[in-house]
């Protein structure tokens, strides 16, 4: 079976390893065989991630893909658990040396591991290769179990607009105290990595600008992977600066619309409240709730327009099962909460029976 | 008083380190005062080190300058004396991630400390600054007592030609059992750095090349610093890709015939041997005897269109002093080995002494 799912780094990454592990069992169970070490049963082309890289930025002249690289690690189990982000055994020798010679952000410290693979990316980025062809390479260096490619090859890099007045005196130029005779707002931007990490997307965005948007274009194998799919999956990642930036990617839309394969989504919503992640800071921008209905409705039916068929929602969130069905989805509760492996798995195998229940397209 | 030093990095670190410390007592003697800690008596601005640019290289996407670093570690006295280069307390995190990746040289470990230096750098250089503003930068961090400024701004990388036949296989494409049909030796090239790091210059060159040598011009204030000094030292560097590249930039040589200031060389060699760096490896390639008055003579006297009007050489090559004066060079024989601060302050208090006797040229 071949899936494609779409995903950011954190709650994706956990959805993939879980989804992973689902392969695994259904293979196992499949041959009969005793539970065996992965990838003893599963097959790596099974799984295809399609990459957010909206969160991708150059820093200190090497280019970061942070969801790209979250994945990676965390497929090839050399991420840190404990942190949640980066490698396993992380120091950060080379970065106390750029925070010296003021480089880069002394906010945002990039690892002495993790900038291997950065500094790698950018070496073969100045050769000439594109980003997904530097995926390719990247990970090659481990057995993941999965094929990751980078949503779009052209840099969509995400710019927040802020009302400046809101950022005080940190920001040179806009003094809190001094607005615009009009009283109008000044508006500031800032790359969506000085929002996220920086502000803790704590200063209220206004407005979520990918770069490049208009002509970018899916990267080799992304509309394939989703057009050539049994099932799509969307995992329970950031709406908006997540799944939003790969959707926003002018090709990949058409492309969910065009596919054969049931397209089912996990709601990164629990409750009303985020299960990891700021997307409550993301959501009221594009006028969406912070609930799992309405994140569902924001994706919508793939009958009606939207970009999914099946949508899961946890069990405390079964209330929005009824409202989701008038508006076209076939929504079922199950426990959400990827709390290990077992869990993320059993999400990843409620999604594909889904997928499997839900009627054919043709 | 303004000296003016043209150096390399391993003997020029040792050399102007002396130098730093012979300026200090002077200026101690001078002021009456007890020997204090430097710099209480030095100005930092007198001193002024024209750093060779031959051996920079680009690897894995970031610019090594290893002559300029070499300085700036060893002045800031954060460099590595046991091993001789490099940063004090190095690790080697981030190399042996990018031995994983396959990227950079295997036989090129990247210091981490040191790979600050050279993102720092890098970022600069891709925001649009120069290789000596950037140079103008990196020694804001600490005090150095002596300013150091690049030979040239252009990338003047040397390239060494060597044998193909005398790689054997290590070159793919030029096996040593394939000769040409004609038998004229197959001519390769390879970076400077490949050649003296990984080839320990052990492959015999046939020809070093800078490349865009034609084009290239001093750095800002290089020239100034040549023509506008009371005295020019040429480091005890090697004569063939240190200092031979410094003057080899269009405009050097021409500053050194130009300027008021005595010129007084130190040899590089002690007895027909090399002091420290693989020199002999490289003079027989320019038709250069690896011998103290050979490279005085090479050098050569600027009444007869030279570069230097004075030249130091090691006690037991007194020998070489009749021939010296013969070919127009005014040579003096010293303790040359340079062993510790208190033996390199004497040699440049000798280079000072021996340019103070030289006939003032007008």
């Amino acid at each position: 079976m071949k899936i494609t799912v779409l995903a950011g780094g954190v709650g994706g990454s956990r959805f993939v390893l879980g989804l992973r592990e689902a392969v695994r069992r259904r293979a196992d169970a499949q041959a009969g065989a005793a539970v065996g070490e992965w990838p003893g049963g599963a097959s790596p082309d099974e799984i295809t991630v399609v990459v957010n890289t909206g969160d991708d930025v150059w820093l200190a002249g090497v280019r970061l893909m942070p969801d790209f690289d979250s994945l990676l690690y965390a497929l090839a189990g050399v991420n840190d658990t404990e942190r949640g982000w980066g490698r396993a055994g992380e120091t950060e020798r080379v970065a106390a040396e750029l925070r010296e010679w003021g480089v880069g952000w002394p906010w945002f410290t990039l690892g002495d591991l993790d900038l291997g693979t950065h500094l790698a990316r950018t070496a073969w980025l100045r050769e000439g290769l594109t980003p997904s062809q530097v995926g390719d390479r990247l990970q090659r260096r481990w057995p993941l179990g999965a094929r990751l490619v980078p949503a779009t090859d052209t840099e969509v890099d995400t710019w927040v607009t802020v009302d400046a007045a809101a950022l005080g005196d940190s920001v040179a130029g806009a003094p809190a105290d001094a607005p615009p005779p009009d009283g109008a707002p000044t508006r500031a931007a800032m790359h969506f990595q000085e929002w996220w990490t920086r502000h803790r997307a704590a200063v209220p965005a206004l407005a979520f600008t990918q770069r490049n948007l208009a002509s970018a274009r899916p990267a080799p194998g992304v509309v394939e992977a989703i057009e050539g799919a049994d099932v799509v999956l969307v995992a329970p990642s950031n709406p908006v600066v997540s799944i939003g930036t790969i959707v926003a990617v002018p090709g990949i839309r058409e492309a969910l619309a065009a596919t054969s394969a049931p397209v089912v989504g996990v709601s990164p919503i629990i409750g009303g409240r985020v299960v990891r992640g700021m997307a409550d800071a993301c959501l009221p921008v594009i006028g969406v709730e912070t609930s799992a209905e309405a994140v569902g409705r924001h994706y919508g039916a793939r009958s009606g327009g939207g970009i999914i068929d099946g949508w899961l929602v946890d069990e405390t969130d079964a209330s929005a099962l009824g409202p989701l069905a008038e508006a076209g989805l076939v929504a079922a509760a199950v426990p959400l909460w990827m709390r290990d492996v077992d869990t993320s798995a059993a999400l990843a195998e409620a999604a594909l029976e889904l997928a499997g229940a839900l009627p054919t397209v043709e």
